[in-house]
């Protein structure tokens, strides 16, 4: 990203690709590091199938992200960073731990028809985002497929279903990356470039709201970066089984664990430990 | 496009934006003049308001499509084309003249509510790819979002609810648009990226297949293909009230039209005529 980020100074806009890679992390840290020097910045990473293309019935795609984040006057930055799919895998997993019903569009099971029970979709694959193909989940597939084109197929690596496990060490992952770099200022003033961009989202988070809405229209990146703040200011809650497990890997491997911040000044649950980078949750 | 096009053959990449524009087609049109070439090529628009972001009971956003083309050996070219709505405006007109129902996720109606009749539908506005809140709408709000990033706010067009309606003509149209073009020769060799990628339409395209599947899995750009193909060959089939309308226009404004193409092999419906450039269904 770092090198996008210095082309596009002098040449308007450049484009980065990795391969060899792995996880990356969170797909709008990169589109984010742009934002803050004022580019547009956009990345993107091919992942582990978990995704059935639109008809079939096998994780063929990965969830695929797609980040793409522009500074937006007093509304901070924008980041869109979304999976491909309807949700993520991790979703499914919530739902099996509540004992909540799935939603239909959201996976399939592992004969193909519309998972109903967490266990069938945990054995099937994931839908693209749309869903079926009636409500237009060619488009979520469409928009994995150009993932792949621009990371695994344009960097050389690996690709679709070819890619290995999230946690298999049979081999190297040899995911592909791509970031990408745009400088405003090529075009035209940055500040009215902002200026338009603050507008818009005035615009947008001023609209008048449907019946029931839970709150007013967002835009993306927003609930992202008020939890930021909140975990900045009050550290990150995380369950007592976690901590254990993450001292206890600590000790093993001899990384030391950022230390638990002293009291807040509002109570907060058991288990608050500092906010250290990436540890914000993931898609 | 062209201009995008030349300077990536000497830098990788590069990125035009046009500002004052308007109706500019297809907008994978734009992705395939680059992809015949050998590059990936993109191109997005935003367009009059027509849905409403997540949560918002009002039209404030296009349809604002993305499109990404690239050469994929065998398969011809890939080209995803997709509006960033559910489905497009017309899918509503026809399901009118067809007397069918709304599938979820559509459309509100006025109030904001789930519009279930396509009066309701007409008269509200459309809802973005993934549907309602639950079904992950706020991806496709999002990435209409970000089609107005990249084509009205960087190249200082209108942008968003400003933009007037598709059929006023009481200002300038002031559409913004974005294209992109990337040599996969600057990064490595044309011919092998060419041939990952049709490695992997392999794969996906012989996937194994949901229960009741209407068909094989496609590849983005596949039926537009066949049918582009089909249509060079067998004219294009309008009704009758259109080709009426048609001749009474061009007689107006002194535009000769393409002639009707002769008789052809297999029988036709009446008022087939000559495919020109631009008359293929839009989206």
């Amino acid at each position: 990203m770092d090198d996008a980020i210095e082309r596009s100074l002098t040449l308007g806009t450049a484009i980065s690709v990795v391969r060899n890679s792995n996880h990356y992390g969170i797909a709008g840290w990169y589109a984010i590091r742009a934002a803050e020097g004022g580019l547009v910045g956009a990345s993107m990473t091919n992942t582990s199938p978990l995704v059935a293309p639109t008809r079939a019935r096998v994780s063929m795609l990965g969830t695929n992200p797609i980040a793409v984040a522009a500074r937006a006057g007093r509304f901070g930055i924008l980041c869109l960073d979304m999976a491909t799919s309807t949700i993520p895998r991790g979703r499914i997993e919530v739902a099996a731990r509540r004992g909540e019903p799935l939603l239909p569009g959201w996976a399939i099971g592992p004969d193909g028809s519309p998972a109903t029970t967490p266990e069938a979709a945990l054995a099937g694959a994931l839908q693209p985002l749309g869903g079926t193909e009636e409500t237009a989940g060619y488009k979520g597939y469409g928009l994995a497929l150009v993932v792949e084109v621009l990371t695994g197929i344009l960097a050389g690596a690996a690709f679709g279903p070819n890619i290995i496990g999230l946690f298999s060490t049979e081999a190297p992952s040899d995911l592909g990356q791509w970031y990408l770099a745009i400088d405003p200022g090529a075009i035209g003033d940055t500040a009215a470039f902002e200026g338009r961009l603050e507008r818009l989202l005035e615009q947008l988070t001023e609209a008048p709201l449907i019946p029931h809405a839970p709150g007013p229209v967002l835009y993306p990146g927003q609930p992202e970066a008020e939890r930021a703040e909140r975990s900045l200011r009050e550290g990150i809650v995380i369950d007592r089984d976690h901590h254990t497990g993450l001292l206890e890997l600590g000790r093993r491997l001899r990384v030391p664990l950022p230390d638990p911040i002293p009291e807040p000044a509002r109570p907060v649950a058991a288990g608050a430990m500092a906010g250290a980078p990436g540890q914000r949750v993931g898609r």
